[in-house]
């Protein structure tokens, strides 16, 4: 049972956690970077304490000089958020064995999840569906590989066990070209993970990315909060979420959500966690899980009336979750933009001090930011700046709703990829709902935004 | 069936008014004073047209001047908001007469609505319970007063029929001040309001304001949203609300809110409504119907998940309703504090140019605010500048979030209320709920926000 908590985080995840940990009565301590010094998470905080300069591996990525912030201040837990050390099992365990305790799940479970292959090993065990393909790296036998791919049928996909979030794998479309795609991802894969265990799946050509929001406690008890829809992604970055995922019957999802439970508490799942799914002609196949608290989840929050944060915060804590399966009932539907400070046609990131930043308000819209007019967004982090969440009693009212909202939000001094959602939002595509991930890369073929 | 609508208004109700006026693709036509140059609700207008000079009596509440506008734009809908001409009868008439739409009840309502000792009348026929006492004005001869007051028994509440809204009332402790009272109550009756006419009532010592929000269409559907609870007020102004009203019966408030909808359908009411009632001793006494979109209308949203302004502008369009009484739901908890420029201890109003206006944001807050830094907020209107509302799984955890929101946010430039505010929410009565209508002057009077 803590009453303080370090957030090793920065930027608008930051805030959200001490808000979090300020409405839970819990005492907040911030680390920042000298980058950082004027950030809002660290003016909120009832304590803050710059650990290193940037960029990020000499501070926020800098586990012993976390643990030293701690150590100082008397911290008693630590929030990862997301990104830098949320999902690194070394980082919880360091954690643990100074004596604190870490929010979020069990070393075992994030190393486990963290190792493509075991984690869809524990996944298949546990009924939840998954790509076609073996539980297991691929052997080196030439032979071997060939008729594992075989078996799976071409196209087939080459990932990284050490991967995940998009990163190493690479399609192979025919028999040919399997051995040296091989070779090379092996290479890669061995440079960027450290690891060169790859393995194989059916690779699925218009999918769409859906996932399901849990919360698991110390006593057994996990749920699931609804689907959220995630297709629209540029090069592997969500750009643009909602929930509930739209056009997939009930039935599915709540099956799907069962299992998802049902594998949480075979593994001993403890926290926020969200199960990845690619799902094309209406099946689901699991790709990963993320074993912290995601970017998109206020989408979650809006439909589902919780706060996802509060409760893993409670969990870590020691607490039952405060509700139970039936006793969620999601409501209407969300949307959530990724607000970037980037050049809107190139994409690169547009660092700058903001001069003028206007958010919309009213009925059924979040800010999540930690920006303002005078915020410096410095060019060694990510981009986000601000989250513009909506909610409506329909998708359509939602989508009337965001599309307001978009007009009335106004950021100056940096470029951002405002001018974007608002192509988004009045794409037939789009509005129509459903689409795959490949739909946004198909927008922009279409012409400048 | 109208596709523009004149919004006669300003502030953050005209704002608010815009963005479900977009949300339904209706163009816009704003209105202002010349004091109101600058006003966001000018910007974000589709058009806008000065009226006139400030003070309001030369524009917002210029009938003839606010007509012209909606000619000249081609305006086919007027809203009114709260305040200002929302209530007035003549001008619903006049709107109507000039072959526009007016957006709320019909003026036969309103008038009914706004003569207290009819308003008494239709909904004691209604079935609505009403504070004891006759649904008639006072006669002239003394012996059938002293008799009628006596009946009732003092201490008993003498009541302008045309005055409303905490005006034009004075509370008899015992007969021998029963007369003078009563002449004193008609003189000034007469002169405020151009009625005479006064009704008397049992005077309730230490009641709650608990009041139903309702919502009903041309096609003979009334439904209510829940309870609100506006007791904390000063000086009859109410200062935070909250909804649902804590601790009372759910079985009550669902046989009130049944009333509430009945005299709806037999009064022949359209558009969204409130009725008020003093609570005591767990009996409601209805005192009055607002015909209008109330200030705190949003923490009925938050919790029943209806867009109320969208959902009035729709049935004066001729639509029904979009949801049932079996469809609603109300969640959770909510809260809204009313930020006011004015001196926090005075409560002088602070009129001045906003140099600073930080707003907090992430789960479950809501800001209505045309305010931001370099806002002039001008001397001639209301001092409200902001709506913070925030919704919570439970009272305890919006109160919570209330809290933490209450201290981010941040105006400089002119005085606020936000001290008070702070003060209320750490107020132990107001922490365990239900207090009543004097339970913030209690506050005040223990010493200085």
């Amino acid at each position: 049972m803590f009453n303080s908590v370090l957030i090793a985080n920065r930027g608008e995840i930051a805030l959200r956690i001490q808000r979090a940990c300020r409405m839970l009565g819990l005492r907040t301590i911030a680390i920042y970077s000298e980058a950082d010094r004027e950030a809002a998470h660290v003016r909120h905080a009832d304590v803050a304490v710059c650990i290193g300069p940037a960029p990020a591996i000499r501070s926020y990525l800098d586990g012993a000089a976390i643990l030293l912030a701690a150590a100082a201040t008397g911290a008693e837990a630590v929030h990862p958020g997301y990104g830098f050390l949320s999902e690194n099992a070394a980082f919880a365990e360091r954690v643990t064995q100074a004596g604190l305790t870490f929010i979020g799940p069990s070393a075992a479970c994030i190393r486990t999840m963290g190792d493509k292959v075991a984690a869809k090993r524990a996944m298949r065990a546990a009924g939840v569906p998954c790509v076609p393909g073996p539980d297991a790296s691929l052997p080196d036998a030439p032979e071997a590989i060939r008729h594992i791919a075989a078996e799976i049928g071409y196209p087939v996909i080459l990932k990284a066990a050490g991967g995940g979030g998009g990163r190493g794998m690479r399609i192979v479309e025919q028999e040919s070209g399997l051995l040296d795609a091989l070779a090379l991802t092996r290479e890669e894969a061995r440079r960027a993970f450290g690891n060169p265990e790859i393995y194989v799946e059916k690779f699925l050509g218009r999918p769409r990315h859906v996932e399901i929001q849990i919360l698991a406690d110390g006593h057994g008890n996990a749920l699931w909060l609804g689907s959220r829809d995630c297709s629209l992604q540029r090069r592997h970055q969500k750009v643009l979420e909602e929930a509930p995922a739209p056009g997939l019957p009930e039935a599915l999802l709540v099956e799907v959500g069962e299992r998802c439970t049902e594998a949480c508490r075979q593994i001993g799942y403890q926290g926020v966690g969200t199960f990845e799914f690619l799902v094309e002609a209406g099946a689901f196949f699991f790709i990963e899980m993320n074993t912290r608290v995601q970017v998109e989840h206020p989408v979650t929050e809006m439909t589902a009336g919780i706060d996802i944060v509060a409760e893993g915060i409670r969990v870590a804590r020691g607490e039952p979750l405060s509700i139970t399966q039936s006793e969620i009932a999601c409501r209407g539907h969300a949307f959530e933009c990724r607000i970037n400070a980037e050049h809107p046609d190139s994409f690169a990131p547009s660092p700058g001090r903001i001069t003028r930043f206007d958010v919309p308000g009213g009925p059924g819209v979040r800010v999540d930011t930690h920006a303002g007019a005078g915020t410096v967004v410095p060019p060694y982090y990510d981009s986000l700046v601000a989250k513009l969440i909506v909610h409506g009693a329909t998708r359509q009212e939602a989508l009337a709703r965001l599309t307001v909202a978009l007009s009335e939000m106004r950021v100056e001094g940096v470029s951002t990829n405002l001018p974007l959602h608002r192509r988004i939002v009045t794409d037939p595509g789009f509005m129509e709902g459903g689409v795959d991930i490949h739909h946004l890369e198909a927008i922009l073929r279409r012409g400048t935004a």
